[in-house]
């Protein structure tokens, strides 16, 4: 339907209009002024976060625009759920290489789908943005609320600490390999790691419930084993893993080392052991105790498997520029 | 100097480290975390802007890296002015190419150095971001703090109101035509006009000398008609400019439609006159009447010329996908 502001015309400003300006429900004022504004309750302290997707780095050119738009969104909660705060507002800023025509405007509608779905999910506010033309590029900035001194840090890991994960970490690298023809999954398995890869559910729960029980806490972004490595290294401690869950041994290398996945990985005090499977049955969220923190050398892991035999850890995880 | 972390293999983590984190002085919590804390003070909102930089769509490729630095915080900072608030915080994500070799690595410390030298100036804590591979893409989030219910919103002017403009509007695009032969400028206008293209000036304090007084604000980063344009729609008004700056003939494109100056663009009552041109005293920053609000057709522009003949005015001012 050519219409004044067709495709073809799009100018920045209706474009935000158009997808990317829904009303807001907690927010003083929302997109169209020079910046939005906030009222922060009293008492809490915010948590900030901000991350950048990239095409080609962080997801394949062909990937749904919808699954796209919610991913977008979906890893910047995960960072909110890993610090125990409630995610409340998101800005999104977005570079398009142009909008010329309708399947271009066809995908900036169903990547705002997903995007909304997930902010409806988690009681967000999209409070603001840009749009503006480059080579595909979205940058979200989130803010969540946490009451003051509960943030879950990477740096409170003890010695003598267990060590858990959410979940089942490896399933969206297990999804990727799939899709780029590297291993073969057959049903249930296959659509089970494709929505962990393509709808990725970030932790809120599990991180609002953590506040006061967790010692620390971070999201399984870049692989179990360089997570944890970064609350290792945040507290100055080292960890010994037992590897008694059930996997396939071809599952091992992304279970370890998978990122993508968003799972939480979270340390505790042995004497909350009780506290932890209890949450796990409260939440219908399997929780794994997969080890402990010890005062060993600072960053260092090692590992065991199920029958106590000692297990050689391979790669350590994913880093853009590695 | 070849070195286990030499530039060839700089990794997400190690780049973050070395450029872009310094200790904060406001800030609960800064980078090394999956979000940052800050504590707004009571009785504060918070403004909330972001803003994404393409090469090739906001500045030329070769362009210098600490005035790119630079820039890429001043024009956030400028939203923060533009709103009335004191800029407090601000993240960084940037997509860089490659960080393969030294040329790359010194172009990186040069822009951290421009980026930080804003910082300063502004008393701004960088508390977070994100780095990753990907087509050269600067996205910086600002946070300022305005007391409840002051912040200088688009949407305020009334019929009566005078407008006023600070400083010259037009010097970056007049520079930009120079640096792109479209134009040829002369010392000093030449020295003047590159400075505002290259580093342009946040009109922070007087955003905060306006609150209370002005009844709208906008920064000029479209163009002077375009972005009081915007702010005549939010308003439901029409402006009637009297265009007698002394201004040789061929600088009034520039003066009406050049972007990228960050200067405010603010409406007034009428009543209020003396006081603003007191404070264009104390800041010793022009601030120039340009003409009245008046209740015409919403959003429309017309303008006289110093001997009252109508002006006929050109094109509004720069939109990214016009």
């Amino acid at each position: 339907m050519p219409s004044a502001d067709s495709p073809a015309r799009l100018s920045e400003f209706s474009l935000i209009n158009r997808y990317f300006t829904r009303p807001t429900r907690h927010t003083v004022l929302g997109v169209g002024d020079d910046g939005a504004l906030i009222r922060p309750a009293s008492g809490m302290e915010l948590v900030i976060s901000t991350d950048m997707l990239v095409a080609g780095t962080h997801f394949l050119p062909d990937t749904n625009a919808a699954d796209l738009g919610w991913k977008t969104l979906a890893v910047n909660v995960s960072d909110m759920a890993a610090m125990g705060a409630q995610p409340r507002w998101a800005l999104l800023a977005v570079a398009l290489p142009g909008v010329e025509n309708e399947a271009t405007e066809t995908w900036i509608a169903q990547f705002a789908q997903g995007f909304f779905a997930c902010a409806d999910e988690f009681g967000i506010d999209i409070i603001g943005g840009d749009t503006t033309r480059g080579p595909l590029n979205f940058c979200v900035t989130i803010f969540g609320e946490v009451p003051t001194g509960q943030a879950l840090l990477r740096s409170g890991a003890q010695a003598g600490d267990e060590i858990w994960v959410s979940g089942q970490p490896g399933r969206a690298a297990l999804g990727l390999a799939h899709l780029q023809g590297r291993t073969v999954l057959s049903e249930p398995a296959l659509a089970n790691c494709l929505a962990a890869l393509q709808r990725p559910q970030p932790r809120v729960k599990l991180g609002l419930a953590l506040r006061g029980l967790a010692s620390a806490a971070i999201d399984v972004s870049d692989g179990l084993l360089a997570d944890l490595g970064h609350v290792l290294t945040a507290s100055g401690v080292a960890a010994s893993l037992r590897l008694a869950v059930p996997l396939p041994p071809t599952f091992w290398d992304a279970y370890l080392a998978g990122g993508d996945d968003y799972e939480l990985v979270f340390t505790t005090p042995a004497s909350r052991h009780a506290d932890i499977v209890a949450l796990a049955d409260a939440l219908k969220l399997a929780l794994t105790c997969i080890g402990i923190i010890h005062a060993g050398e600072v960053g260092r892991i090692d590992a065991v498997d199920a029958d106590n035999q000692p297990v050689s850890l391979g790669r350590r995880g994913y880093e853009h520029f590695a």
